[in-house]
């Protein structure tokens, strides 16, 4: 099962709050780089000049995808919106 | 350059406009697919019991991204958003 | 896997298309009392005073639930949201 | 009289805010799962990947609800939107 | 039971609609005007300027309004919310 | 002059701000009641499970209704919208 | 009492709205100059390169506000909304 | 040059803030006053009830407009829209 | 006086229409370039892939402004926005 | 390649963030100067009235705009969106 992500990120803007929000960015690039390298976070590309990302996730269920955006360490900071995908009619390539 | 665009279809609701949508329906899908072939409509994806997409294309310019898209044999019932992308700093692949 | 799906029904205002939508409302009927006969189409609630529904969906693939809403007979004149469920950490129950 | 609530929470940002809202958590839970086994939280489904979640209400007065839904432990970071139900004229089952 | 129901009217801009509106309208009166007799429909205010207006009904359950609302010869014409409402504890009277 | 008014009210989340705010609901009671007993707040309806109130006043003057909803304890919290009323035509009691 | 109203005019696209419009465009000038002669429309701004105006009212009751708008002959075609105004507290001019 | 501006005032909600915001307002006070005496600030209207006005100002340049809207005491809690105006055709007044 | 404008077109989608919208684009066309030619309209930029462009006019007066969009060819399917310009305080070249 | 982009600046509202901001802003001037030299940031206007701006980009690449607003000192108080752009049909100078 295919999803596209659109992530938004907000860093906070105090001080405090950065130092907290820098340390889960280091945890979530290890977290990315991961789930990559095992084919579940299949593409991921950042939107120029924007804090925001678009994410396409394989996953075997929406369980699954449910817990690997649960367990993001920026979570706290991310707006998502989550799009099923299935095979456009036009496409020349399977999914 | 790659860029993601999201395309949201709006069919008209009348019988008269369905006909030249339909028409336009077809001469839209032999467009995509040769643009896929010609590795320029990268991805393509619908997104899931919506009349919406989204859209992988490479390009060699901005110019060349606007007429494929200004030539849309739909392109009068697509509302579309555009997104310039750039290398995720957590990618492994190269884009 | 579950969906909930809200639909927000915009019946045309003029005489004629009125006409094509209740042709489609009634086609809607039998197609909803045959997809809640086999299951699938597990629960409908109307909202009351406005022509909207929440429907809740179990269906073996994103690909099923797309089918199933694509080829409502009403869907023209449907807006819909869809919202992919998991098990919430405090229901008694299974899902 | 059936209610459809959609809940989505927001989590506080800041460590000594969060404190409070998983205290705040852990009550909920206890309340949730007893609303659901007196039979008034009749349905209860996270939506994937999000703080958010559709709940299905049964009560005997919108007084009762009311009630139900201002004591929520986690209300000052929920925020809600309210849906009276009514039966489907497509539904085959009873309300 | 009481609702607050906020109507929003908007009449077609051209003739042949507006015929049809203004047919309705006739009979949207004496529909309002017999549910006020029956003390169904409580309270009715314009909203100064717009073709808007405030609506307090009180039924004895959710089915009731949903008919009501549904059979307003303007419906197709009307834009609606609805509030449930309770007792709110600073009022001196009863509901 | 009628003027319905619909207030929400969002109380601060944080500990200190919630105190603050205690203190204001406290004299907003007393408040309401007052303007109840006088004739002023005609009408006062909670919406049921929100933070959310609509609100009849009858007032000399736009100057009156200024002032009291200035006045207001929690004004600082309070969001508002202001809606002049006139009696609509097809109403069957003076406004 | 003073209010200030701020239109918006939508005029339709196709010619045969056109001419309706035309027609209560020429009714709207001398329905606007005469309210201004009697002192009721005390102002009437054009928004620059919109059609759009700010207009200052001044009437005995807000009946009269609601009777000039309603009447206004290109009402069906205009967009409003109303502010109802006050004394601001550094103002140095008698409202 | 005439501008019509909106402005909505948003006034901290935590004391502290609320004091740099009360010395603030002393110092609008005698800006706007000082404006009017001018010529400059034409018009000022509180909208009732809410921490909004409309204020007209008469200007020579736009830069002129801009400075004196940069150095508003109470700026960094104003929300601002600016309508350059123009006269309208049916103004029976010169501008 | 410079101002920014941000145009949005809407072609119509009827056949008809389409007529009427083609003619008024070709005027279109010599109205912007004679404008360009006066130095009127500065620039003019198509954003890629849409139906919109920026447009920086630098005009005598806001009724220069006014009159020149007033009489675009396409006015009645185009959607404006207008931002008034100044000097930036960190830009190197005179405006 | 050429970019349109709108920033929007929210400076923040307590002083020790008023602090940080102040520092960054100095930081931005001479960052923002330096760009026009080096002919990458072409143009820059203020938006009269508003901490706002439109600002017109040359760059070789979606990369080298990126790191370009990555890297602006303001950058976490600023809300971008930006607009690739084509050279207009109606334009009479080259882009």
């Amino acid at each position: 099962m295919l999803f596209m992500v659109h992530m938004r990120v907000s860093p906070p803007v105090d001080e405090k709050g950065l130092q907290a929000f820098e340390t889960a960015k280091e945890a979530e690039r290890s977290y990315a780089m991961d789930l990559q390298e095992r084919g579940v976070w299949r593409q991921l590309w950042r939107i120029a000049g924007l804090y925001e990302n678009f994410s396409l996730f394989e996953v075997d269920s929406v369980e699954e995808l449910h817990d690997l955006l649960e367990n993001l360490p920026l979570r706290r900071w991310i707006d998502l919106s989550i799009h099923p995908l299935v095979r456009h009619p036009s496409r020349i390539d399977p999914l």
